[in-house]
């Protein structure tokens, strides 16, 4: 792991920061290479320091990196030992990522000459360039995952319930060599799958339902993420229908996709195929967002979205199309984005019918 | 489920508030009865607001209780609608439970003659106090933990990796019926067992290594927690001699445990039996914390815990030793407290050797 925190440095001086807070555990994994840490505190000139409870600070102070570790005791502030650094220093502008309100407006008491601005973007911009160690994890996360829908696959039957079919894919997944889930694993099916986040239940999966699953493994802290939709024996034309469209939409997304193209086109890209079949007014959600250490994160692919895609992004493609009292279809990859393509990382049969 | 929010509402006369602003998943589950809202607005007089995006809309509005819930736009803000309100109303003092910072400076900024205080503790309070409904949901989650201890028992033997002991676990609570985990589950085994948060690796586990297991079901969105320390062959007489005495003082803790103590002195409980046996500077952290909703919240039973246990608190009893560069051993149970005594909630079998 390179020194990224150098690399977070090498902005302060265009945005006239003199030491930056970070407090979001993601962002302390991406910087430092540990979880569990309370606090990191990054100065313009000085030693980075790592604040960490006796609970943890064995086990951070043997993977940190870039940085010195200082055990904390229990009643102590983190934020506290930074605020007195800075009124050393007489620090004029700090940024922070993830400052809680209530350290915040510590802060804001406590240091009245310095600027206290929430710059997350400054880290976010570093994050969803992802370097090659970092793809080889999603990479890895997503073969993972492609198992986990094989063994959905393999699991679905008239009569079996949604959380059983969780646990089958989960179980693909752990047993292969996943960290856990990137989030709560989906089964929605019949009706439940006009939810685009409907979650599991013990319902029965019933023959000629559609079914939406959607999960994650996750690999050396990488997250990946596809969602697939099934049904068991015959679709109706309508159900059939629905399912085209939004194939039809995930592949021109993904045909749109590659670097220099503006977030928003692509998702114009499926929602144009959505919305010219007829279905417009029920893709309720932007086609995708970044996939990294979090499951969401930047950049963001909506109607909104302004940013340009660079080579380097690693995002989701999932247009859907959920009709409430009826049913709910969606197709999603995480896909790393390249020169002038795309590439699918989750690979997953994509058969209606299983 | 009852109208929690007006036991909320109960508190502003108290505390001269005139509104309360929910963001926190958990707090909105535990109020509104549903998850995925981006706010709840909840005002001494007038109308409780849930805010829902257009993605979450259909299934917020399909299981939210006491409240209307209103559809925002995808750049539409929750804040700012609670803004206009509070503005409007011309109030004068607003709680918060979880406000990002962003929103909270956006808030100051619109708002100057309004006070804005965190009050977390507000909800604190409700929460810690589990009702009949919230202790049947801890028990079925208990209850899948302990097969999901069961599942560990079976599972270990020499050479299986750590992460194909939490698939085993994992898989067992899923197929009951667990929602998924309460928490990345932990299996650390050999000189690993020394970090309390150490998660799982690819190690394999040996004979004659101490392993600690630290794993949670969910049900009903409700979590249990349960640490297990094991052994496949016969410990050493030091490995038998630490463990004898983590298990001697969760007892004691459990014994001390009931309505009227304070959290520090059943955590004191624990410790000195830990000190006497001269491994006070290895038990690294508190006794426990509370469980619900979130795997930890009020009350934490700590030394500098100053809380008075009351009937209705779920809690953690966990002492530990952490040898570095040795081992760990820790015995976790998830205990309920009643007026004259504690109960174990987490019944797994407790046997060192497996």
């Amino acid at each position: 792991m390179k020194n990224r925190i150098n690399t977070l440095k090498d902005s302060f001086a265009r945005k006239e920061l003199d030491g930056y807070i970070v407090t979001d555990n993601s962002n302390m994994l991406y910087f430092a290479g540990t979880i569990c840490a309370a606090g990191l505190w990054i100065p313009l000139e000085g030693e980075n320091t790592l604040y960490s409870y006796g609970v943890n600070y064995e086990s951070v102070k043997s993977t940190a990196k870039y940085c010195r570790v200082e055990l904390m005791k229990r009643n102590e502030d983190p934020i506290k030992k930074i605020v007195e650094q800075i009124k050393a220093l007489e620090l004029k502008s700090i940024g922070f990522d993830a400052l809680n309100t209530v350290y915040y407006m510590k802060m804001r008491k406590a240091l009245k000459e310095t600027r206290l601005r929430p710059l997350s973007k400054l880290v976010q911009e570093l994050r969803k360039m992802k370097d090659p160690t970092e793809v080889d994890a999603i990479e890895k996360a997503a073969e993972l995952t492609d198992a986990g829908v094989q063994a959905a696959i393999d699991a679905i039957k008239p009569d079996i319930r949604e959380y059983e079919v969780a646990a089958e894919m989960e179980y693909a997944m752990r047993k292969l060599g996943s960290d856990g889930v990137a989030f709560d694993t989906q089964v929605a099916s019949g009706p439940r799958s006009a939810f685009p986040h409907g979650g599991c239940t013990d319902r029965k999966i019933r023959k000629g339902e559609l079914i939406v699953i959607d999960l994650g493994a996750r690999y050396n802290s990488y997250n990946a993420d596809v969602s697939r939709t099934f049904i068991i024996g015959k679709p109706s034309p309508r159900q059939k229908r629905i399912y085209d469209v939004v194939f039809e939409a995930q592949q021109n997304a993904f045909e749109n996709m590659k670097a220099g193209i503006k977030a928003c086109d692509v998702d114009a890209a499926a929602r144009k195929t959505i919305e010219e079949a007829g279905f417009g007014k029920y893709f309720v959600h932007g086609l995708g967002h970044g996939v990294g250490l979090d499951i969401h994160e930047a950049p963001s692919l909506n109607p909104e979205g302004k940013e340009i895609l660079k080579v380097g992004n690693v995002v989701t493609d999932e247009p859907g199309i959920y009709i409430v009292g009826y049913s709910g279809v969606r197709i999603e990859d995480t896909v790393r984005v390249h020169k002038d393509k795309a590439e699918r990382l989750t690979k997953a049969d994509c058969e209606l019918v299983v």
